[in-house]
């Protein structure tokens, strides 16, 4: 407990592994107004899409456009999602400030998902690193492991390979790393064991949880990630997302649910909930159809949370 | 970590907490089912129903069958909830094997819902405890003390306040105590604070922890309990029961999503998650038009969790 965090970043990647998952295309002005209000909501790191292909993502073809307007916003760190060299290359045209790498720990989601093994996409983020430096960009790279508790093609994936990779990435040129629950396989007994280890690995350069709530462990899971001390998590507004290998189920930890989950526990997270909830609200009815997740919306802000609430802007005002 | 228990009891009490808060009235038989098959499932403690005035809760009128069915399968730990000595009286005839006694913390909604304040339920349960006595009735006694973590008719409940009619309960003659988030306002690390000190108070005479998910939030909780060596949890099938202050709003732990925790980090329920899941889509099926809950139902189980089932039969076996 008292590795507890005083403050948490709720990194917000609804508008790229949300949206990524889900048929409907939200038009640009609607992306751009999700993040104006996410940044008004007082959320300050947002990853506003992915540099692939627009055949293989149109949803995410104004990745360009978004990642612009995300880069006028004062103190609002955007980020993209970047698959290969090529995706990187555009990162550093539009100047992100972060592109993360995603590689797949489980071999064979590797080579389905990115069509490359974890030792060939190991290599493909030292070309990453290069071009970065060639550029003489200030874009951070982050190496993200996925499928880090299992897979659903594979199964079980080892925690040494995990941890394996990991250590490549940050020999690779990765500025930091991240694991995620690709799947919502963890438990939070597993999160602790594996986090541990990478923390051990990788120090202040392991920088995010990324969990889905798959079979609605997300929450355990960041607390059990939180008591030892990581203070960055990817959540995604209304839950949205969801899993292509089980349908209907929820997509990452629902940005609202986390950001009252810390807010409850005293960590500072800069989220104004209200607003946060309006945008829900907003951002849920531009995607009706599609399934919306999360628990907050529906039950409200607890009778106590008022005096929390003032507590904390007293605090974050100090 | 090192504190995890190894086997955990969940506490079914969707035929209690769950349909008094709905509707619906599933007849007599119908819970019979129920019973039967979470008992075929694996599961050995049931709250089965509440001696109150039928009346009040028509739902309830038939617990005292559902009681002596339950009585009947072997090995099986039948509860009831008595809000009263009048309650306990209908426990002790019926030889129910542990009666729950409900004190809301909460002055106002102990007055709200019981009609009395907390020391008067207290004086209450110390003349279920002489009656208990007088009867040489092997009926376990439980104080469970509810609204713990705040109300939504009062706000904010005092920890000190919990604790001290907690302790009152023991005195008056309790045989063990627990503690209820009744409306899902606790948060993990009010969990790990409160749980801490009552865990001191009452040692291995505290019994259970009771959480909503209202807020998304109980797993989280259960989680945080378990790391003080918490090894009883009440949980409701699909998560039915809701909150009178929160329309739409879950009610307990799903029982299936808890048990899905719990086989994840490698501890012993003795839960059969396949049997469960299947006894979920029929109740389900019953409470056709009210709302239900729940994550793992939609996405199923891991591909990785026939080898973990394996091996927990394995240790059951050993």
């Amino acid at each position: 407990m008292s590795l507890l965090p005083p403050r948490v970043t709720v990194r917000e990647v609804g508008l790229r592994d949300g949206l990524q998952s889900i048929v409907t295309i939200v038009p640009t002005e609607r992306k751009c107004e999700w993040v104006r209000e996410a940044h008004a909501a007082g959320q300050r790191e947002i990853e506003v899409g992915s540099f692939v292909p627009a055949r293989l993502l149109p949803q995410l073809a104004d990745t360009a456009a978004v990642l612009a307007y995300a880069k006028t916003l004062p103190g609002l760190f955007a980020s993209v999602l970047v698959p290969n060299l090529k995706g990187a290359e555009r990162a550093l045209e539009c100047a992100a400030d972060l592109m993360v790498f995603p590689l797949s720990a489980s071999h064979a989601h590797s080579l389905a998902n990115l069509r490359k093994t974890p030792d060939e996409a190991v290599a493909e983020l030292g070309r990453i690193r290069a071009a970065r430096d060639a550029a003489g960009s200030k874009t951070i790279i982050e190496g993200g492991v996925g499928t880090a508790f299992g897979c659903t093609i594979q199964g079980d994936v080892d925690p040494a390979e995990v941890l394996r990779l990991m250590q490549a990435l940050l020999d690779a040129g990765a500025d930091r790393v991240s694991l995620a629950d690709t799947v919502g396989y963890a438990s939070p007994a597993q999160v602790h064991s594996l986090f541990e280890r990478a923390l051990r690995i990788a120090g202040d350069r392991f920088c995010c949880g990324h969990f889905h709530d798959t079979r609605g462990l997300a929450l355990a899971n960041v607390y059990a990630a939180l008591e030892l001390g990581v203070a960055r998590f990817d959540a995604s507004l209304a839950g949205i997302g969801g899993c292509p290998h089980a349908p209907g189920a929820s997509g990452n930890a629902a940005t609202e649910d986390l950001a009252f989950m810390l807010a409850s526990m005293g960590i500072e997270t800069g989220i104004d909930l209200p607003k946060l909830l309006a945008l829900r609200g907003k951002v849920a009815g531009w995607l009706a159809g599609e399934q919306t997740h999360g628990a907050l919306w529906r039950a409200g802000l607890p009778k106590t949370f008022g005096a929390l609430r003032t507590a904390q802007v007293a605090i974050a005002a100090s």
